[in-house]
């Protein structure tokens, strides 16, 4: 048990209890334990008002959530046995989905390790550090990770924005091993190529593997148009299931390079076709040039990364979902997807039955995905869940 | 365009423009268009405020839902090829979805078909009509289904409550062919024989399909509890899936007579037992039997049929699943579902967390299900949708 105790105001354990993990900074009682006596991921005893410990957490006494909650027994350390332990339930997790080494094998708190997420990649690791208090433990991280899988790589991208609020650095590095020259990688029955070291976040979105294999046995024989194409998930994944022709868009030329990498290496490039700019203005370009296809897939990046984007980000899911409709062909597929946890499925549903509308198309919602299954959603933790996708027929009006 | 015209009040035909298909009786400007001047059944021009034609719609003088629009162009007809086009597209996304005859084929609002179910056992059609404008349309409803798919049999199934509601008298029919003297269907890779004159509803539930598809996978070896399993759609197909022994609950001799059968017919019977009672009963008995499983589905009939059982419903959907996590060994897999459209996914996920609480263990969402392609939701009609499934593992709390 820590010397150090972090109590909370009175009834401020109530949300702990019923199984949240964060502690916010204006539920501390800083008369009992100021925060800033504090070092940024200290590990404490929680207590409750009354003095009874409630659990063991790591706090940054500088961030609005200033402790996560590791464990609710009191006597519990935080040390390589704990990451151990921790890491092999999320691994039984996802062996129980998937034959193969591919997969998010740590999803931060949804896996009781707050600040920490860890993609798979067969024997490549990369792992991203959040939080100051996992940041602490990163020897330890990295040292369990060697003793577990004997990784060829571990590279840790701690390069994403949101550890700046945590006052870390950002920075990536090879903690283990060297980086082969190309990281590849399996998803429902395609090969990938991954950019571990300078693709986005950790180089790959397992999170829509769920609902790329439900695209896939959609679209045999289909003109497939991939909006925010990004490495080609969706869309080579559709050209492997039998697509008979795929236009991928983005605005990356970078992800282009990779995607059209990725269709020669699963043989589809001669059904592949790829399109660099802004989503919005290729969509309007491909609709003046009175293009058509019988499916489309829209999977843009977070349009509503805050609350306060809420009005303007709905506006433009409302948007890209109308252009993509008309482009469909008379009883076409839409497959439509949002990743802002801050847009919920009834507004994003809202959104497009309304640009349906719009343009005076009758849609029935036929199939709805979620973030896979090695992206697990923490009940009591609403913030775990980001991820869903629409599949709709879309027909005449009524 | 029919001469009958119902008039709306001033705005009230937004909800309609924005894609819902209901008229309520409190929205019709009755001084205009008196509802008493209407049959049940009769088929209307609607009218907005300004005397714009806005749409075809059925109504129902007697009832709080007066009207129900079929069309949103005023020139169209209710007759039988209104029928056909709209039957035709419905099987279209079945089509588009299934390889073989054995679906929901048409699900009411949601294929345009308003107050009209039609399931399909291959060349048995079993139809329930729960409208008097659909009602007034039976013969030309017949006679659709026989030119489209000289079946062996069509029963209507006209005997659910909500008929009296409607001034509907409760039967059923042999409306076209003789029932065979067993009815076969298929789901996942499992036959079963269906009660279609005396089972529940129209005798089988196609709307967890995808659910108990994805169960199939998690099961191998694993011992499975299915806690209310009427004919055993989740249970027989567990079986049928590998796992090594099922134990199916049900309050129903009948029902847990036609599971045995459909064991038989698959070839499961000795992996399979049947234990008849009250499911909160047997699952206290097998508590204190201190027997465990790996799996345990929790899949009951609606808690909260109307929105003032919520509180009560809420209670019972905690209290079963309390009951099935203590059954569970560590690490297993609970799968719980509602078909309560006033049970919302947030407010059953609230429930199971709180059970998990109760009793001390760490769950991780790690799957949802939706009723089945075959049973698509309306967008703008809120009340098309009902089925939610969750997939937990059960862990030792953290």
């Amino acid at each position: 048990m820590t010397e150090a105790v972090l109590r909370l105001k009175k009834n401020e354990e109530k949300r702990l209890k019923q199984g949240h993990l964060w502690i916010f900074s204006n539920e501390v009682d800083t008369q009992v334990s100021p925060l800033k006596n504090f070092e940024p991921g200290q590990v404490v005893t929680v207590e409750a008002a009354n003095g009874k410990a409630i659990g063991v957490a790591y706090i940054n006494p500088n961030t609005l959530i200033c402790g996560r909650l590791l464990s609710r027994n009191p006597k519990v350390s935080f040390n390589q046995a704990f990451l151990k332990k921790r890491i092999q339930a999320a691994q039984a997790l996802r062996e129980l989905n998937y034959d193969a080494p591919y997969y998010r094998l740590v999803f931060g708190e949804s896996d009781g390790l707050p600040g920490l997420v860890i993609d798979r990649f067969g024997d490549v690791f990369v792992a991203q550090i959040t939080t100051a208090g996992m940041e602490a433990m990163k020897d330890e991280l990295v040292q369990t990770i060697e003793n577990l899988y004997h990784p060829q790589a571990l590279v840790l991208r701690n390069d994403t924005g949101s550890r700046e609020l945590e006052g870390l650095p950002l920075y990536t590095e090879v903690a283990i091993g060297t980086l082969p020259e190309s990281i590849q990688m399996q998803e429902n029955g395609a090969r990938f190529v991954i950019p571990a070291e300078d693709g986005q976040k950790t180089g790959w979105f397992y999170d829509h593997r769920s609902a790329r294999s439900r695209l896939q046995s959609l679209v045999k024989g289909k003109t497939v148009l991939d909006v925010f194409s990004y490495l080609g998930g969706w869309g080579v994944e559709a050209a492997v299931a039998g697509a008979s022709e795929v236009t991928c868009v983005d605005a990356s030329a970078f992800a282009l390079d990779g995607l059209e990498q990725n269709a020669v290496l699963n043989e589809v490039i001669d059904r592949v076709i790829t399109v660099e700019g802004n989503a919005f203005d290729v969509l309007k370009a491909l609709l003046t040039e009175a293009h058509k296809y019988d499916v489309v897939i829209v999977d843009p990046p977070a349009f509503v990364k805050r609350k306060k984007d809420f009005k303007a980000g709905s506006e433009g899911y409302r948007r890209i979902n109308e252009l993509a409709m008309r482009l469909l062909n008379t009883d076409g597929i839409l497959v439509s997807a949002s990743c802002s946890h801050h847009m919920s499925r009834d507004a994003l549903l809202n959104q497009i039955q309304q640009a349906s509308r719009h343009v005076d198309r009758q849609i029935q919602l036929f199939d709805q995905c979620h973030q896979a299954p090695d992206h697990p959603v923490h009940p009591a933790i609403p913030e775990t869940e980001y991820l869903k996708s629409f599949f709709f027929k879309v027909g005449k009006s009524w």
